[in-house]
């Protein structure tokens, strides 16, 4: 037993060592490169990263092939956003605008998700509910769903716009869609299960977000009293990511929710602790120096066009267009019948276009999943693509029509 | 192609991904929670770590084995640590104290990889040159041979003795014996592969070090001039890292040295840019919050008793007894040769003695490579825990017999 426990495992993993830190090399460097290019033509860097894994991918130079460590270190990398997007989020900020960002939030996931679902039928033909065909319209739904609100504050904080009343529906409504995306995510792919009826899902996710608050609480209480004694210490950070892996394994493994939510969840759970920040942190340079890099080359990677036609060229602008127009629509009305001015209502809808991260973090999971095929990251991609370039440029221009009296939020 | 690219190995990973949160977290709160508690009662904290891999592994609760994952995360866990220790060696100190401590490192590496090697032969027999055996005795004594510092300066600087003429000596000595310590154990590993004969490998390791000079010193112009242009930016530290990881690889893949060698090379050559302590605390943020406690647990969970009997405890004893004792001596007298007072020998001598990450970094490599079997562990181990632990009170009676007169370096 010693014998081949000793020599095996190592000797296996000793040629393993060398493919890692080759890959591992070239995929940080290279994602650099593409990001600082990306921005210089003011895209998101993340576009810049997964064009780096397009390149570097078997679709071209197949310098770094997927392999089983690369998938693992990306799960990483995504577990790790998606903590660092809960520990950002403001519950005060979310409390205080209340009611109307949410209606316009709910509004704002629902008539994506139906855009979505009804844009896939109309390619593939109608499906009844239940059916595999339905599922996957529905998950096109879900792609469309979330906001990526970054691009948006960015552009309102540079004009001194964020503080005004549409800025802080926008930042609230943005939150507030996150989750509900999240929820959205998780009830479908709960339905990707066979074995589970639509009831089970409910159920189970209504008890994994029951379990979450209560636990949660618990958990919050002694980490603040440990965050009291010890400040600033090295084990905060650590404990914080410790409770993220954990919450994203045992979502998946007992929920069958998406780890990413586990770790969302765990993030809103820590958001309030003092050291909130601190621990957001030291998790982002674990993300930005190896794991998140990882992460959206892999979808390069992935990304295969061995599939993709004239017909999914089509379908991908078709895709774009739905969802930047669902999003304006649903939030814009919303915001209306809140009593909104019209042009108001449009710089609402318009700052909630913007997609990101969170489209195709739902996009890989669909993909892992097998509900749809990587020949979608494409219209994905595009879909960040347009919306993180037109969104700023559209903003400025109802702005500078009608530049709304900043307001100093208490 | 498409098919079975997109269902097989998602399908793989999905399964992965839970053992490899669930892994992590573990290993992760494990870790820090008993090198909280190895600090408590003053053991360095990575024999924590250790104690925490032996509990969680195999040996004893069986509750993470190790696994490809685990052992791709140690690895990059070693090269960040090497690759840090690079980054914080101080050239121009090492310029300055010069000689003696030249000297004194010399033959403070000498001795005990001459008195590992004879303590091997005594118990196993002697080995002639040249067979696998002798390449076994060779590599006890390199273990023996990499002090680890630390544990020492924190004392002196304690006491305020670290700036004095023996603490400087003791300082630069231990950094030289680290280059040595690896110049060494890149010789003896490049001995292991069969074709490779004395020569060839004499050849391999000049010609690695000049390239590393010759290029070395390229990397360095082009990385001081970014970062004279973008200071302080992520893509400092992200570019340092990537050069560390392909010079690792580079290291390993096409001259038979040692990854960490690269490694610990590349952070020597990034040591003198105007950011190298920004790289290197981003660098230690990954280290300490992931991998690192990955590569120490890593060798608790490698460590197996099964092997560990009466004879294996007295040569760890041994091992001990003759790693302590030819540190002071080598040391030692090298000192007294210096015109050291006799007083101010010991202290050298015993500054020396402290063992701790390389020995067990080498001793991995070695266990990696089947040069040695994991019982080996146990020795190294019990080395590092007596060694700290003793040192410190050594050093604190020497000083309050007779302390010296703290002179300022200028």
């Amino acid at each position: 037993m010693v014998a081949d426990f000793c020599d095996h495992p190592f000797a296996y993993k000793k040629m393993e060592t060398y493919v890692i830190l080759r890959d591992l090399a070239i995929v940080i460097l290279a994602a650099k490169f593409m990001a600082i290019v990306a921005k210089k033509v003011k895209a998101p860097g993340v576009v810049g990263e997964i064009i780096a894994g397009l390149v570097l991918g078997p679709a071209l130079l197949n310098l770094v092939k997927p392999s089983d460590f690369i998938n693992q270190m990306a799960e990483i990398g995504v577990i790790l956003i998606m903590f660092s997007a809960g520990l950002e989020t403001n519950l005060k900020e979310l409390k205080k605008s209340g009611l109307i960002a949410l209606a316009v939030a709910c509004v704002g996931v629902a008539v994506p998700l139906i855009g979505g679902t009804v844009l896939y039928m109309c390619i593939h033909g109608f499906a009844a509910p239940g059916t595999e065909e339905f599922l996957r319209a529905l998950f096109i739904g879900s792609i469309m769903t979330a906001t990526s609100v970054g691009i948006t504050v960015e552009t309102l904080r540079e004009m001194g716009y964020l503080n005004g009343r549409v800025g802080q529906t926008i930042l609230s409504a943005a939150i507030i869609d996150d989750v509900i995306g999240i929820i959205v995510l998780t009830f479908v792919l709960g339905l990707k299960d066979p074995q589970n009826n639509t009831l089970l899902v409910i159920g189970k996710t209504v008890l994994f977000l029951v379990l979450s608050l209560v636990g949660g609480y618990i958990i919050y209480r002694i980490m603040k009293l440990l965050d009291a004694r010890y400040p600033h210490t090295r084990r905060i950070p650590i404990i914080g990511l410790g409770i993220c892996f954990l919450m994203a394994y045992a979502a998946e493994r007992y929920f069958g929710i998406a780890d990413i939510t586990g770790a969302y969840v765990a993030g809103i759970i820590l958001c309030n602790i003092r050291d909130a920040k601190y621990i957001d942190r030291k998790v982002s340079v674990n993300s930005y120096m190896i794991f998140a890099p990882v992460f959206f080359v892999a979808i390069g990677l992935k990304t295969d066009f061995s599939k993709v036609d004239s017909g999914m060229i089509m379908f991908s602008l078709a895709f774009v267009m739905v969802a930047l127009l669902t999003k304006v629509i649903g939030c814009g009305i919303t915001a209306r019948i809140c009593r909104f001015k019209w042009i108001d209502c449009l710089k609402i809808g318009a700052g909630m276009m913007t997609r990101g991260e969170v489209a195709l973090i739902i996009t890989n999971k669909g993909l892992n999943l097998g509900i749809i095929d990587s020949s979608y990251f494409t219209a994905v991609i595009l879909l960040i693509i347009i919306s993180s370039i037109s969104v700023p440029i559209i903003l400025k221009l109802l702005y500078t029509k009608a530049p709304d009296p900043v307001m100093e939020v208490q």
